[in-house]
């Protein structure tokens, strides 16, 4: 160990990686090189092969480094992409009626068309989410127990998955009983019920601008109206604009992002969170989280979600397993302090209660702790998709072309220069099957023509990368 | 074939069931006694054993013979119960609010305990339902398209299961198009769905008097108000009241069942189902039909549904498998010509989609044809249970008790003689550990305090039938 500095407070492992790090950092390991082979760098280093593979998964996690199979590690190559980030979103300040039903729906036509390359809609490939040990949980679970939970379940959903899911909520620090959860079919029921407890119709929404077109379909569908908040593509919605329309009893509730918003990617840092609770807890405003990007975080460290920052806030916290690990099986839930009475009969009165034999298998698969190695090789494929995406759009897109940097999901946000109509980019796309997300869906106010979300949930391939770069050459060909 | 009439229209197992019929009705073989077995029958009738067996189960689907185990078939020993049946409903005509929320949870809760008689929700038992079939239909299912399925579906569900669904529909008249079905998750996902295809907050429903909790339940949910339409107890619903609740525009949609209604059990005769549809149409109001229980009919055909009758009435057929076959998986669907876009908007801000796999493995199930095996089942054993629940009402509660005679379902409504409060014997029954389902739960007016609700989804044994004589005698000491 004579080469790296011996620090008493540092695991070695650590070490090492700091060692890697300042190689990279000082160029003499550049972006795209191989990196010494564990078996090299650990007779240099005087530790075993177990302690520089823990400092080359850090670095993988940071992502400094990248895997390629068969190969051993390099330098990531992306290297700062140069485009500009989106400017902060400007929406027009007041409540709109919401109507964007039809065009949803076509979306959803196309995500279900095999023909198209799927940069549409934000769906994670079965063959990332490689959930068969999954299926070999719900297969056992119907044989063993099939019999035994033939029968409705209470509107609050199984115990056994309850506890799963109090138990993991440590790991954020956050302290939930079981009784406080309320599993329901996905992530969309989630956030229907949760609004459906929190506002009569007619109510105004605050959301940020641009937004799932998922939120703003539920939106709808109760009778709500929305009023989108000016949003910074990183650091999320801006709380004086919030604060503005609280001041004139403009909003009756919130329904923000956790982290990693869709379609921006942006999350409000701790403090701000904090802030923000404050704020609606002067105004006795309740707030609605949607953790659903949560656990694919390319940080070290998983943002807190907002409920664990305050529990006596009036927060409904709701997000599901369909991003990282199942989304037919539709399993998602809430977490409320002070709305669980509301939640129960929200979730009688849509459908009852969830399927049970699901509820059961993600149960055992948590329990067996499958979900975490999972949740890693994930994250890892997202974030290099998103890098490797990035590379593209730096290369193929318009001068001018501003892009998100998420530090998390797997969605980017493409504002293209001048006045590039998305909506008209995308019939010509579809004419060479590609599909994307027009940037007009992502709000009520008629914004965004010149935006477009790009989804990163594919493993990557030579076919996907030409659609990127088509894309691209089709919106430098309106440009010119 | 000497003994019985030989007539060219008929089948031998017809001219045996009408030989063995006449036997009955004419007191030869009297209510309880043991018929001749099927080897005896055979040679004095000169037919074979099959043609015997044909005739017994056809007796016995109309309820004159019991099958017993290890025994033979018997005359059904129930006779004609001497109790008179409720008299046609009287509601207030004017909507109200709705407000039932916390007794029906409360209720919920009370189903959940294992230690209660389970004469409450109308939940059949797992034994009942003997779904060990679509179990391993499941499993399979997981095992092999896991992989392939683990995406979010389309919000109008599977294909293969809207494929089946369209061909049994076949059974009852009725041409649908796979196109316009969409798979919800269950029949409460279904009627969530349908009203808001259907309704602005505010709007009036007219609905059946009393009416299943979880209907007003879903209005409440939705803000809408109920009008509760005088409901007879065999012949549904009551069209003159509600034509002129049309006449002063006081409805904007109709939820009706399409037979079997719970909790009384009526069903609107076919030349009243097209006379109700003809005045809708008149008025352009639409109708939801709940086919629930339409499968669990005592009589030889099942009834036909409303939107069989007339193919261009604007019409949302909803039902589910969660009365015969799984409650457990949450499988409903919603058929519906004229408002399929709006039934489809829905879906999607209400869950988005349903889980896939538990739609594959019904689709397999019903594809299997072990679905209608199962079905004559099921029927037999409903019917023999909702026969012993009214022999034992009419032994063990007090005189003046009036009770319903369904034609299919499970339940039976029994309205009990002075003032006997139902909420109050409720309150009794329970320190006794038996559970039923009081009737103020079954409407928004007040009214039913004097009634309630017994259901008979469970295998009839001595302790349940020990519960149902508890319950009348505790009734029998109010009256006291």
């Amino acid at each position: 160990m004579d080469k790296v500095k011996n620090d008493a407070t540092r695991h070695r492992y650590e070490e090492v990686a700091a060692f890697v790090m300042e190689l990279i950092e000082t160029g003499t390991l550049p972006p795209g090189t191989k990196v010494p082979s564990l078996r090299t760098l650990s007779r240099q280093l005087h530790v075993s092969l177990s302690t520089t593979m823990q400092a080359y998964r850090v670095l993988e996690d940071k992502g400094m480094l990248e895997a390629r199979p068969q190969s051993g590690f390099y330098v990531a190559s992306s290297g700062p992409v140069a485009l500009d980030l989106p400017e902060k979103s400007r929406p027009p300040m007041r409540p709109h009626r919401v109507s964007v039903a039809a065009p949803v729906l076509q979306m959803l036509e196309y995500a279900a068309d095999p023909t198209l390359q799927p940069l549409g809609c934000a769906i994670p490939s079965p063959e990332m989410l490689s959930a068969g040990k999954l299926d070999r949980f719900l297969a056992r679970a119907a044989r063993l127990k099939g019999a035994e939970f033939n029968t409705y379940g209470t509107p609050s959903g199984e115990p056994y998955l309850r506890r799963e899911l109090a138990r993991r909520a440590i790991r954020w620090g956050q302290t939930l009983s079981p009784d406080e959860i309320a599993v329901t079919c996905g992530c969309t029921e989630a956030l229907s019920i949760a609004l459906k407890a929190t506002t009569l119709p007619g109510d105004v929404v605050a959301i940020e601008s641009p937004t799932y077109f998922g939120v703003l379909q539920v939106i709808e569908s109760l009778n709500l109206h929305a009023l989108e908040l000016p949003t910074d593509a990183t650091s999320g919605v801006d709380i004086a604009s919030l604060e503005r329309a609280l001041a004139r009893n403009a909003v009756q509730v919130c329904l923000l992002s956790s982290c990693f918003s869709n379609p921006l990617g942006s999350t409000l840092p701790g403090a701000k969170k904090r802030q923000l609770l404050d704020l609606l807890k002067r105004h006795e405003i309740p707030l609605i989280e949607d953790d659903i990007y949560g656990d694919i975080h390319f940080t070290e460290e998983r943002p807190r979600p907002f409920m664990a920052l305050d529990p006596s806030a009036d927060v409904i916290y709701c997000s599901s397993f369909s991003k990282t690990l199942a989304p037919g099986y539709r399993v998602g839930w809430i977490a409320t302090k002070k709305r669980l009475r509301q939640v129960l009969e929200g979730k009688f009165s849509t459908s009852l209660c969830s399927p049970i034999l699901p509820q059961i298998a993600i149960a055992d698969f948590l329990s067996s702790g499958g979900y975490d190695a999972h949740l890693r090789r994930l994250r890892r494929a997202f974030r290099s998709n998103i890098e490797r995406m990035l590379r593209v759009i730096d290369e193929a897109f318009p001068r001018g072309t501003r892009v998100t940097r998420p530090a998390g999901g797997f969605v980017l946000w493409v504002k293209l220069p001048g006045a590039v109509p998305s909506d008209g980019l995308l019939q010509q796309a579809l004419s060479e099957n590609i599909c994307f997300a027009p940037g007009k869906l992502f709000s009520t106010t008629g914004q965004y023509d010149d935006c477009l979300r790009l989804s990163c949930g594919h493993a990557w391939s030579d076919t996907l990368e030409q659609a990127v770069r088509r894309i691209g050459a089709l919106a430098r060909e309106w440009r010119d």
